[in-house]
């Protein structure tokens, strides 16, 4: 590991992987202003699901099958622990009895974040998470995004609620966090409430790559469509774990089948490599539906991914 | 089965207890203004809880598990769906985004089953759940209370909130539906909050029954003390599926070990025989963390039980 | 939702999908006479298997599954609420100590469906429950086959019995039920009790497409092939879940690795589009193997598949 | 050991207990002409049960977890592999889709077995296996029964059959095979088909013992009892592994709760050291409820009190 | 909770009981050179074990099933918290591929800590764990044990090796670390490898109470019993979780049926209260056979039990 | 089945699958001089691995999954039972608190089956175990290998120890029992210790192809290069479970995500057909991170695979 770094994950030729106390990515637990390039964060809020909740025991989930985590990236070569300062800075606290506070907590806590100069990754909680992440972050000038997901997200009120998991991504572009221009929609899927639930994104200008037209691309062109869309400048990308097939993923409120493997995220996130990014998020894991551990094991390792390329883009940015 | 009555079960003898559509205790799925004397109802709201949420999965999980459940009681050969029309009413429809709109729609259903004359026993939903029931059925008189249960509920506010699953006696003490002289709490237990969760409850009047007071005195006598404390009085029984050991209840969000048996459990609800029965809940039966399903099979007996004395309760009162 | 039907499922923005009695991708539980076009149909019945039973647990494992459900398909647009009046009409009273007794009971329930013209779309039980379906549907007219299947299912005989669910597609072309120039078999594989389990059916003129196959030719000419077998004529389908790859079917009686995708299955279903469908099933998922839950709800989203393509067919029949 | 002894289980000390093929107690798998004298015999048969099956699997189950258990009983010290040659027979070869030719193959394969004299000792099954169990053994003289079980098993008929796991009893002192007053049952409880459901069995003499008394008498008493009925004379014991209280019994067909503990049972099988036992059976472990493996170890563990009890009468018998 | 207290858990009435990184009872995660008066500590080890591994994963389970635990004891209104600086300092590097440099690094562990005067209170981790802590904070003063068990744990050799879970408290005896009569284990039971497993302890002076003796005796005489041996000298605690009854306890290598329960358990540790404590410790938990998170919870509360108790003794002693 | 064959499995058509003792794929389980050409062996060691263990149940979970594993392979036609005399010869007797000696147990039993002129296949165990195999088998002469792995094993050192499951592959290179230059790895990726993890197997010679490669050149050209490596020579195969994809292989200790699918492993271990096949294992298969059996089904598969080709092998080598 490199010297110069301060902050560094449990090393596993001395403490083994099933010991000590379990952080995300095995990185160190640090408070916030620890002076950190990328921060690890959990957000264990899931007060906007409308079927099934327990994303709240997604951070915790996620830190335990980090454990299986190492220290390089196989194919990039990156080694994002030795490219930045990273730690695990805890979780915000929610008020699991008010979704308003709750959002409200998420917001200050990124804002502070933000002000301190730290990237954000974050493990939900439920797709509502990203909107106070955005509000924190893109306040001061509009991003791209790359969202993973099976649904869009993109409707306007839920059981008459415009504050939930499906609501955000359209709550993000009316308030000016996202530019739909810029966004991009990848693995939509699943019987719907309506003709069609994504109408509202495709009318706004989101490019929305259905698993039918992600199979008919094929993944190389649906990687060549998502750089298009983000080009170069400031971009967040959202993961929600449903975005990858039910086989990969039980352990979430809504799975759908028939997406993309593990690895096809994973390459997918690989392509992010040279883009300019400025968070991400990994969401709507459920532990309790996960009996094998198989969804929180994909989200550790997808969440490694997001950290080489979000280290990669945050020396880059530095360097420049 | 009485052929008097017009709503049956499922006869097992026929229609075997694996098939079909599931119910509760295998009584028809009726509208409200069926002609009910007993109402079986789901209330699939877990917004109240500050843990573990899932325990809107409750009435599917008890749905299910009812399937083992016959029609004559082993002990008192109370034969219920004899006694009485009993159906299953379905579900409260809850807004999954919003508590206080959930909770008011719980209170607008009881009423309206009130107004029916239909004595309803609930699955829950987390412990908030009684209190919109109470405000339907109790608001013309105080009811006393027998709470089967680990924790008192009795806090004044949670993160900040005065409506939520452990503040539900006090509020039901505060707006006059609970005669706190006529209640009773058993099996209070487990690590605390504070020197003592229980007091004020204690301090209301209520009579509380800790797990080391249970064994001290012996299920007996327990009894006994249920019995003084409630009276001739109309009275409503709450069980929160927690106030079992943990052995018997991991399928709920705060399991606690060190708790009464099922079988303490069936012959406490056994004993309010000849009382004057208003109402009954089973709460808190959350299935993504019961693998085996012994919390739900556990819960579709405690209910039967419950129907069992409600039912002849019911009888009692037409017939005087 | 389409204001003319009488009959609608729960609906998702005023019912949540945790909510309610489970039924059949949400339909309403009716009786079989209250003039249905198309029935959803329950079918415990698992005394023909010959490894591991379970399937008896099918029908209340997919309606609960399809909570998950919602009602317009994706790709195709079709919403099949919208075109038909569907009911769940509950499961056909099986008598679990006798097979030939639940045989004969099963025929006798899918003839009154018959008669009065309902199309029924089966959850199983084993896959012997196709038998007295067809002897109840094809008596008066042969039909075409498409069967899902990682088993041929054309053994002479079993344990030296008839009627199991490893003989029923030599019984029904035995029975004139099936014309097997008009069946395809698709997803055959794993090892095999004789040098070539399939021999029967391929001799008596059915197309066996095995997982070999299928990967020679591609899903794309496999579907082409399909449409070839059946043509315009009256066409059943017949879906084992074990045709799925055990990665997506553990829920079974005999999982076999090395099968298709749900992806291919959905677009293999969705190719069905504009035949002649004259019923449906979908057998073997056996829940007490499937602790995540993915088998059945993969039967669930294959079922809605299914629902559509025969919902459609119905109207085109109708029109004519 | 004893080194006169030529047929020995596994020794922990040398094949560590995760190790080699399971067999019932870790006893060598041996043909049924080995000159045996306890013979413990796996009846995979599950087609006797009108609610959920899966005790086919019961004695695989049963195998694997017997690796848990070592040579000596802790309270009698007997050693039971040193008092008797002890070997697994393997199971009896079921027709899976035959319930009339498993029931004759089972008669016909402990025919075999009583006529080699050597003691038997069953994993069920299903509770039918006792009856053709006893047709082979106990046609020659009458026999005396304890019956530990949550049912009574004296039905007259169930969904019209006469031949299942609810009528066993009721057969077995029909065919004269077990003398009514001479057998004891321990345990029932339960909701109940009808006012009561042990009502032939009370009449025809046998000593029912419900939850409720067995509560009441205490366990001493119970056991006294036991002795009483069951006296001197020839008796086999029949253990339905339901009779535990469903804590301790979900992965069986009708789990039931408020049933006696595993200690409670282990003291009672001890009791019967000194009676004249010849033959017993633990039926009704159906391993896939049962995640946890708490059945199939409670099955195991009681197997060995039942060896320990048999393998001293047995000794006793020879010694006269 | 006490202001004068630098040390204090996660305040579940600000940060939720589902929120940031799980640490031992809530506890903060401290460098051993903080000042601690208890230090809570992980040892996954588990190479000392003989039949099911598994147990390095306790210290993460409990740390997960911490989240359930509170502030204050509900009997004894002990709250550790405000009573001493208490802090999770993480776990002892093991080296996973070897035995001998784990139980030299476990040593050197408590080394330092007791030369640092904190009292350890340990999740193991294997039953081989107390002897390296012994070894560490017994050499200057042979201390009392109270052990908690289903087996004796003083064999003299497992498979030829000395040093493993199944000979700790012979080689603590021989090694004067353990005086035997202050000794007590409690709870023993189970099939035996030889005529009496536990005959080396009760020759050596050790009070070996069995369940028959527990149940024979009474659980308030058997706490008198373990008060008399243990006396006023200073005395370390071991409690191997398979003490519990195996319907308590699956989670661990070797569960044994029929032991006392939870609130057995909870209560002869409450008993405890008074003594001189110097250290405990809470073993074999192995969560991969914990479906139900049972046995980790179990353990969690048993913790807090062992907390209690200790840092009432080490506040006593502090007074003194 | 071939009546010349002596040793014969269990037949279905006869003794149902769910029946009797479980052997590997249902072979009769021998001694090890019963004139045997394949034996199947279990090796239940699991000391060497760094991160979970539980590898010493995987022969006992392949011995169960086997039941499922019928008798002819579907597409080579291959019979293996009819081509050679194949037993399962049961497991290594290991010493659970001792690698080196195990080692040395498991180097013993082969070389007594490698005198036998026995063709072993075995199942681990961890990935450790074909070392002490290889010298049992290659010292005679050096080996080609087919390695299937997600990790490369060919660490120096792990943990300060060198014979371990992540050194097996350099230390067999070393000792000069495998032809680097004729070895193949297929299938490392995930997250890794150094920027290289499998630069010494490179550098020695051996052909490594990373799941990147593997899905650049595709299946049959992968397929191709394994042929092009090992040639004609005497070749080994081993299978690690986690070379296949998480999804299909979380029931081992380190599973890693964005592997090959089974039916990929299937077709190229039919691809061995022909070659020259010393012998085969199939390791880490660590059932109690298996709940849904899906891991060790898959196992039983790649089992019967294995034999199919060593058999035909086999039979081939001796018509030479």
């Amino acid at each position: 590991m490199n010297p110069a770094r301060r902050l560094r994950p449990l090393d596993p030729s001395v403490s083994p992987r099933f010991g000590d106390v379990a952080t995300l990515l095995r990185a160190p637990r640090m408070p916030l202003d620890a002076d950190i390039d990328i921060a690890l964060v959990g957000v264990p809020f899931d007060l906007g699901t409308n079927y099934r909740t327990g994303a709240r025991g997604g951070p915790a989930a996620v830190r335990e099958a980090s454990r299986t985590i190492r220290l390089v990236h196989p194919t990039s070569r990156i080694a994002p622990f030795d490219l930045c300062e990273v730690a695990d800075v805890g979780d915000v606290a929610i008020n699991a009895m008010d979704l308003s506070v709750s959002v409200d907590a998420i917001e200050a806590f990124f804002q502070q974040l933000h002000s301190l100069r730290a990237t954000p990754i974050t493990v939900g909680g439920d797709h509502t998470v990203p909107l106070p992440i955005l509000r924190a972050i893109a306040r001061d000038r509009t991003v791209g995004m790359v969202q993973f997901d099976a649904h869009p997200d993109t409707l306007d009120t839920l059981m008459g609620t415009r504050i939930n998991h499906a609501t955000t991504f359209r709550r993000a572009v009316e308030e000016g966090l996202i530019d739909p221009k810029r966004m991009v929609q990848v693995g939509l899927r699943g019987s719907q409430f309506s003709a069609d639930d994504a109408r509202w994104g495709r009318e706004a200008g989101m490019r929305v790559i259905t698993m039918d037209e992600f199979e008919a691309l094929g993944r190389a062109r649906v990687i060549d469509e998502i750089g298009r869309v983000i080009g170069d400048g400031p971009t967040y990308v959202s993961f929600d774990i449903d975005g990858l097939d039910a086989a990969n993923a039980m352990g979430t409120g809504v799975p759908e089948v028939g997406g993309y493997s593990v690895r096809d995220a994973q390459v997918m996130l690989q392509s992010l490599s040279g883009r300019h990014l400025v968070g991400a998020d990994l969401c709507e894991v459920a532990p309790m539906y996960d009996p094998t551990g198989q969804t929180a094991l994909n989200a550790a390792n997808l969440l490694f991914e997001l950290l080489c390329v979000v280290a990669e883009s945050r020396v880059a940015i530095r360097a420049v």
